[in-house]
């Protein structure tokens, strides 16, 4: 006999995280944790304390007590919990396509002499549409990998475009569609092999997938909030740069948040030494406060207790979605995938439609994928048992 | 007899506003608003709300039944209470500094075989840095204005630097030390006889005072929201681009959000036809939430109406400091200064800090200056009276 939701979720050791997110009961499945997390109770009243009793009534004075030191004061708890990185290599500001630009930039200018940057044509828009705009401004090539959606960018794929000229290549964690987790640590030493360097985004593993960045020698990634971290509707995002780079990564947002003395009003710009040079200009203090709780809760649950329970989950979804006979694109393998299982479906659209006037709510991506992202501190196994359940009535009609 | 405080309090019309605000009675005088504005009651609640029901309670749903248009949504907002703007030419993303470098370069490619870029030494840092980094990177000159700080760029100031090459030049509204008001519909017409165009930073000027962005012909705008417009710290900056340049002006963090389709996740790129192509990334929403209800505020008030307040309350402040002997640096002509007034002291450092262990919150700006900025909807004739004795205790021991 099948084991019932209601008995994984009791024999689910992370259970007790659900209350801490508030949760709508108008909802039958809230199935897209994977593009806006669900809001933490501690968020909700961080905010408030902080709107009533830092902004109302420390004003000014909050800047110079605490707010001036959070992006990297945050950016180090984040590194800490969720991306095996060291102190002073991570900020939180600005958003997921400003740092990544910034990212870009500084990659470039650590490898003089190299001309092309590598991505692949699956990546997500924003990290191809940048990778055009900054090797246009560079006078640099753009080098397309045309990986199989599913198998993603395999040591192979990668290989193909890897020598002399490669400066820079940008790889997506989890790809964004498929749900595919590529090997971080293979590629990272594939692309040094060859005498590049990597950019890795992170958005859709940072909070969900173990990630040891200083390990694996990973130098420079970025990744958002508003995700797995529960940070909310547009987040600031973080940015990491690797000790060994820090002195040669100039961005040129030089804003004066990224100059060595932010309040010197210098008449010349001298770059911050620490991991400040990559932030340009006024963070939002309430976006990282959010941060800051999302992260804190990972913490409290420890990532690989998340992922080890990202791994069940996944795969009774897959297995129900099995059971009705639904094609699925993400990878069967544990190991090869992230947090959300996509669908595939001719009428995806309608059916994700369907779905949502059913108090379902999936990610529906064109042309005709429906993406069901389960955020493991949220999301409850009899969540994704009535959902799968909806999608395959939606399906079937 | 001179007026009291009282008194002139009782005859202001805008008096009702300060208590639209949260007010800290713990403090003697807030004269920093300038810097970071009061917390409007409104924001406070519209937050807490925005937090409960849409970010908890509409989750993802939310991008698409209103978050997605609020960018351009509130920048109409803005631009046509604070900025004389018509709709389709202002967003709201971004922090001043991101804005102003993507502004840079939306404007030097508006005049292709212009080499120039002008800017005054007196500008505000962030504005120096980013107009040397977009310089450097675009194979264009700085050149630079050296005005006094007092009389800042006048018409005379501005033509030794205009010619042939001017293609972008670079100016503060209001001076963020002296005060001093510029005068842009005169500089702006004096840019375009040279046939350059100008890129005004409003960050010291939007929300206090009247500014006619489409009247004067202005070509691109920045500022930033937590000042005057009392949006909190970090709250996300504005950028105007006028309707005639739209369609030539790109700017370089090409991200999701600034292509024509932001959901169709196109293979190419291809910017939006509208104002929404300066934005980048996913920007807060609430962060813009808090600056739709400081622009209405602001427009509830109108803005000749906070002028006229401003011109008054600075005007008192310096009959207070002259009448305790102290240096002015802010011109005495209200035309042409805006709303914060620059005491200089040879020990500035210490006498700012000297006041706010008395309850006084003025700005220190380096080397031996003190800001009293005067936020007319929250800063009453009493502050200031109460603020500027303290000032002139501290200032004479």
């Amino acid at each position: 006999m099948p084991v019932s939701p209601a008995d994984l979720d009791g024999a689910d050791r992370l259970s007790a995280f659900r209350d801490r997110f508030v949760i709508d009961d108008d909802l039958v499945a809230y199935l897209d944790g994977n593009s806006l997390g669900r809001l933490p109770k501690a968020t909700q009243e961080r905010l408030a304390a902080f709107v009533r009793e830092e902004w109302g009534g420390r004003l000014i004075r909050g800047w110079s007590e605490s707010w001036v030191d959070l992006p990297v004061a945050v950016g180090d708890e984040l590194g800490a919990a969720l991306l095996g990185a060291a102190s002073g290599q991570t900020v939180i500001a600005d958003s997921t396509s400003v740092n990544l630009y910034k990212l870009l930039h500084a990659a470039a200018g650590v490898r003089p002499g190299r001309d092309e940057i590598v991505i692949d044509v699956t990546n997500f828009p924003t990290d191809r549409y940048l990778v055009e705009s900054v090797a246009s401004a560079r006078g640099m090539t753009v080098r397309w990998l045309e990986p199989d959606l599913v198998e993603n960018v395999t040591p192979d794929v990668l290989a193909t475009a890897l020598g002399e000229r490669t400066a820079v290549v940008v790889l997506s964690h989890v790809d964004y569609r498929s749900g595919t987790l590529l090997d971080l640590p293979g590629l990272t030493d594939a692309v040094h092999a060859a005498g590049g360097v990597v950019v890795w985004d992170l958005c859709h593993s940072a909070g969900v997938v173990p990630i040891a960045l200083d390990a694996a020698a990973v130098d420079f990634a970025v990744g958002c909030t508003y995700k797995y971290v529960n940070a909310g509707p547009g987040a600031p995002a973080f940015a990491y740069v690797a000790a060994r780079h820090l002195a040669d990564a100039r961005q040129p947002i030089a804003g004066w948040w990224s100059a060595a003395d932010l309040f010197a009003m210098s008449d010349t710009y001298e770059t911050s030494p620490t991991i400040r040079r990559m932030l340009s200009g006024t963070p939002s203090v309430s976006g990282i406060l959010a941060v800051q709780e999302g992260v804190r809760l990972i913490a409290e649950a420890g990532v690989d207790a998340i992922r080890a329970k990202s791994e069940a989950l996944t795969a009774y979804a897959i297995e129900l979605l099995d059971a009705a006979g639904l094609e699925i694109v993400t990878p069967r393998e544990p190991g090869l995938r992230g947090s959300h299982v996509t669908v595939r479906h001719a009428e995806a659209r309608e059916v994700a439609a369907g779905m949502i006037e059913r108090g379902v709510v999936p990610d529906f991506r064109e042309p005709d994928l429906i993406r069901l992202g389960l955020s493991p501190l949220s999301t409850s196994y009899a969540e994704v048992a009535a959902g799968v359940a909806v999608l395959v009535d939606c399906a079937a009609r």
